[in-house]
């Protein structure tokens, strides 16, 4: 539980068990994680949407952990998936490694800059104000 | 008019009415708002680039009523148009429910994740402190 | 040096001379920079990638300037290409008018909705608190 952020669901709208319609984020610092793709750490691209899917969440999870921070502290995710991948799909995959943690998302289907990457995910999060 | 929000147009670029070049947000409590497609409150994606658009404007005006907010607290809309879509067409069906507030906008050309979808739209509002 | 930003480079990620995987941005006002093409004070589209992205950038610049900011406070650059532009080409081009400020980017291949656009360029950068 994160008393930073609060789920916004208004009752017009579906509510989902994996998204918030919107999130509130208190006043505090405010991490920004650029765009991850499924590479490893020496920048490999790993190969198939789910690995590479899986690989990007954990990068994402480094970011956040280096900041001092988790999944829990996360108010916007935006996932970038190659044409004709199946948001489904990649929805699992994201969960494997993410858990049930609700954020406010916006899934579209792009091409990351990266040859070859099927998925790209960005990231806004908002820190304790002591980190 | 909303205090916490100051729009920003330098003078070396062309002055719009229907939106600022940037918009600096006091701070305070943010929301970010998930993208939000033409589907009803059933989940139904409605037919048509004006319902859908329409619709997807009204999703976010709920949720930033749930918040306690409208329009005038929005800082940033990033609006994504399937591929063929004419953006002068979307910009007529925002502005017939979201009036004519001047915010930072972003807009593209991208496939949204819903099948059928034409139009998806998210959305960064600053919110006042006492919410 | 900008006391408001502190990058995020978790040892787990290659690190880059030329973004960050994470920028925290100190609690202040934020400013949310819409969508820039590579259009002139006189809203012409320059001709070619390379001057569409300097302009892009230049545009950037000018609204952080007016907001009393630099490069320095930009904590997140989402840069959007046309399909078959070589990202290595466009970032040449950003860097030569934008120098080394490492941030956090995103870069994706869509269309911008400007008929003839090749590159736009939207930002999110924090203000002190003094502005």
């Amino acid at each position: 539980m994160n008393t930073q952020l609060t789920a916004v669901d208004p009752p017009q709208l579906p509510r989902s068990p994996a998204f918030a319609q919107g999130m509130i984020a208190a006043a505090g610092p405010t991490l920004y994680i650029g765009g991850q793709n499924g590479t490893d750490g020496a920048g490999t691209l790993l190969d198939g949407l789910g690995p590479q899917t899986e690989q990007a969440m954990r990068n994402l999870l480094a970011v956040l952990a280096e900041a001092g921070a988790g999944p829990e502290n996360v108010a916007k995710l935006t996932i970038y998936l190659a044409t004709g991948v199946d948001p489904g799909d990649a929805f699992a995959a994201t969960r494997s490694v993410w858990g049930n943690h609700r954020t406010a998302v916006t899934v579209l289907s792009v091409t990351p800059a990266r040859p070859g990457a099927l998925v790209e995910i960005d990231a806004i999060a908002v820190l304790p104000e002591t980190s």
